[in-house]
């Protein structure tokens, strides 16, 4: 029985944190911050919550947090760099679900982010929290940034091609046009995000730029061992009037040699001991509500022209593309078997 | 032709009144108002707009909208009575689509919305309006007060049995379970609008009291002519997950009269010759869907028991219950035909 | 380790039972069938069930279903009354989710289902399924049949009330205003049902008479062990365009002693030991969203008037209005823990 | 005044066809016909025509139709080729909303929508009605094929590059992510159409070939000029949970001259005079909601590299993709004001 802490529940992520660990069989949630709701109950902020816990939130205290053995952020970014140093210092484990360990590239964190980076030598040691590519490293860890969501789906949609002796595919041809529900956005009183707003209406963001991109970027480089090649990817974010749930699709030129492999073999192959990667049967369509509330990610291909193919990628972005996966983290970096917690089938309807 | 000023176009209702206005044949928008978006073109706002106007946002100019002819005040409560005394005294007519020309009850105007009304005596000469029940007042007013969305599927859907000239029902008994869509909060950023709060959710709020409470019983002691026999009356809103669209289901207790009475024809002959409502035949069931975007109240009356009346009430909140139900009294005030840029059929699916 | 038997596991509430039981430890799933897809594998049908079970569908086999301890029927109304008997005489268990062993009373069972009963011995020996009234009978029941899910709202919202020592309600007052999410009407291919014609709409059906209607007497009935008293009940079902969720008003006149009483503190007593039913504070606001997944039932009272009480009950139609209910009898008449399976915690958002 | 029928008024093609006539002053509808309807008055089925036509459904008479001036077919693919001969010969002129005249090469027609051509002289004279590109051709035809939903989309996204003198984009790098409402599929009784099945969902479908494929093929060779360039072309749609709405992500590569072109001028240019097709300004983001019920199509363009353009494409899919081009062909056929009808303001929110 491990305790843990939870720096900033009131997001949907903190929510979500807290309905699977609070089912954990192996963990206990001691602490619970927020900067502006200390001394309320979770519960009356999350009504779901009623009845299955009476933690209150608390003031971020980092006396406290050393007492745990494991504490997640669930903040903006820029909070975990502040407090990481003092933890790991501490011995408790670090799990960032913002982006403050998610870039090794400083430069690119402060172009994108906006933020001086707080403690460079913790972020040059901490890993990248992807478990199905870099299980090991994981396992000890001190500091874990966990991963972007749409960055989830390209990464696992693409890693058997990267990984793969021969060169398959094109790196520059790459072109990820990615679909996301609104629970995406966090939870925040913005004009944009209300319901009438997003309610029966369809559109791309962030066409221009997106935080995502240098994430995916030095991630398939990080994969494949090749960098510089990914410089042309593109990569166009849309939201869905859904509440969870997001798909890529993803579009990659083969080489001759992938034009002549069997791909859906190899990545049968690649995700055959995977409990959380589904490679569906040739043909198929995943659909986000297959694994809503689910941390599972679901993947298809599809060969149109005998040089293109099209791999469908989808997964319940508060799950696998958040708080699932700094879940199936935590569980490895305790040694707990890799699914414990995260064993709920998705709800259909 | 004559020239309109809206103040208060960064909302709903104020999108609403600029998509009927634009295409009304005898109406030039001359003046749009807004305390913090002047100077920027509405169309890059509510990109609707874009190609039908170039209209710019101005500050609340007085001297110029004492050079319309109608001023429209689609604002929060509290801004139409600082500037009615003036625009009236300049000729302008005033039509104000929030709660300031609402209550006669100033008592109960300042309990429910916390202002102290700063025009009792333009109040006093101001005109509810309902141009079904007060037609001929408002071709004659210089203020109008446009009620509220609720209020108005009420009193449509109850008027024929007050107005009758036997008592048919018993007053205490009326309960009024009402369904709104969630463009009635308006536009703004605020946790509890936001999609993921709304969307696939259904709840009831304002249980313990909702500002449309005190404006539906006086209006229906108004339409009644009995004062106090509605103070029992019970008023419950609920929220669907859907842009527009609301649906009053109406409970009433009959009297032995009431019961012995063809209600369906009562409803029919009483609303024969009004072009915005319909009286549905029996057993039928309105659908908010079948009034989106137009003008039209729908009725359906239903007698489960003898002694009770099941009224189900339904319109689009944006349009009679707004912005569509000012610009029907907009066209009665200035003599047009009453219906007037207001024929356009809703939009289904 | 009991064995479990699914007749008909190809609509909603087959999936949600697969759901529940396939994480259920003391549960092995063993046969699954359909009329129609006999040979598919159940997760072919839903996406959500790939990767936890390959359980194909067979042919309703009553051999086979005899090998069960227990057999739940998922299907239309008059399926299980054609096997009931078979298996209760080979010592299975029954728990039908459709309406057979719902009515007491053949002629309103006939009337409103439009069949003839084929077993009313096995009927009379049945028990109706709402473990918070029938926790005792439901133990040692061969047969149940489970509520219909807007009577659950309404049973659980009025049960302390109806069982108190004294009359604290006019029983001829109840008006229940109900709201349910879309999910409520199955898995059927219906023009009525398709996304376009629900989405972003809202309205009434089956006012003239809804199934529940008699079976909400009847229970009330029992409840108060008072008959007749319940006749003049109104019950207008709404549909929501929402997926899941279910939302009762419920509308009552207060006797003077009703009044005089404290009916919150009535109800946190009465469901103090409910693990299922959560009473919240005064002024509380249930959203379904709030229940998503699970098998919780929230309930909120209001006193608008001295003699007039409000009652908010709310729950997931497929959890405790059916799936989730249909393990807890389960769970009950196996002499397992009653929450065992139950106890995933709502998905929000 | 010219006289008007519509043949299949039961889909939504045919509801939004008279939605539109009934308000269009230069016509009258006169015949509206249904396989299965016939009798039936058409505001019974779709309620918000109720008030606004006495319109009843009449079978399929080819007598009936001789006497209008202009027939729809808002039919199955099918249907139109069967009655186009005689009604031309009678000197009626004939809209087609479905396929049978859209795609010259018959091959590619019956391998596609699995049906024989019956009037293929009746085809090679009838004319792809997309104004924007083929006005005056369709000013004198008597057979017009109304273009599919999301080759409009595509070719008016395509239309300036493809046209210009120079060869500004690589053909064979054409990629098509296009994302419709669910009212694309039309209005039919299907299990994967309901509500619950597509709510909070997305998905890709028909990945593996669309019927709109080689319509988008064949138009782009005709804007063009070049044939076999495009059949590399890829086309994924997606189905988006909302109602109405289609937008087209579509990437291309550009040749040098097309990377050191002032594409935005060029596109705001060629559409300089097209009413219906607004050239948003860099950097915008067209959502869906702003066409909800409008015959525009508006369009967006973002250049991410140096060489490769993204263009985004959106509009009603029912009003610019279906029933609206019908009208404003019909405008042009009958030497109207394009626009006469069309000109309705979006719906938002």
């Amino acid at each position: 029985m491990i305790s843990v802490g939870i720096v900033g529940g009131t997001g949907y992520t903190g929510v979500e944190l807290l309905r699977l660990l609070l089912r954990h069989p192996q963990v206990t949630v001691r602490v619970l911050t927020s900067r502006t709701e200390a001394g309320k109950r979770v519960s009356e902020m999350f009504p779901s919550l009623r009845g299955h816990t009476d933690l209150e939130f608390s003031d971020l205290n980092e006396d406290l947090l050393k007492q745990c053995d494991v504490v997640f952020f669930a903040t903006p970014h820029g909070v975990a760099m502040k407090h990481a140093k003092v933890l790991v210092e501490s011995g408790v484990k670090v799990i960032d679900l913002a982006a403050d360990f998610r870039l090794q590239n400083l430069e690119q964190f402060e172009k994108w982010y906006g933020l001086q980076h707080e403690c460079p030598d913790v972020l040059k040691s901490s890993v990248y929290g992807l478990p199905e590519l870099n299980r090991e490293k994981i396992k000890t860890a001190q500091v874990v940034g966990n991963p972007g969501c749409y960055p989830t789906t390209v990464q696992l949609g693409l890693a058997p091609l990267l990984q793969a002796d021969v060169a398959l595919i094109k790196p520059s041809s790459i072109i990820v046009d990615a679909k996301s529900g609104v629970s995406g956005a966090g939870r925040k009183a913005s004009l944009g995000m209300i319901y009438t707003e997003n309610a029966d209406n369809f559109k791309a963001y962030g066409v221009a730029g997106h935080r995502h991109h240098p994430e995916i970027v030095e991630a398939l480089e990080n994969i494949s061992g090749q960098t510089g090649v990914f410089d042309q990817l593109l990569f166009v974010p849309h939201l869905v009037p859904m509440i969870r749930g997001m798909l890529s699709t993803i579009y990659v030129e083969l080489t001759d040699e992938g034009a002549n492999s069997d791909l859906q073999s190899l990545y049968e192959v690649y995700y055959a001991h995977e409990r959380f990667v589904d490679v569906m049967p040739a043909n198929s369509s995943p659909e986000t509500r297959s694994v809503r509330g689910s941390n599972e990610l679901r993947i298809a291909l599809y060969k149109p022209q005998p040089n293109k193919l099209i791999i469908l990628s989808v997964q319940d972005n508060l799950v696998k593309g958040a708080a699932g996966q700094a879940v199936q983290n935590m569980n490895l970096m305790f040694n707990f078997d890799e699914a414990t917690g995260l064993d709920g089938i998705g709800l259909l309807p």
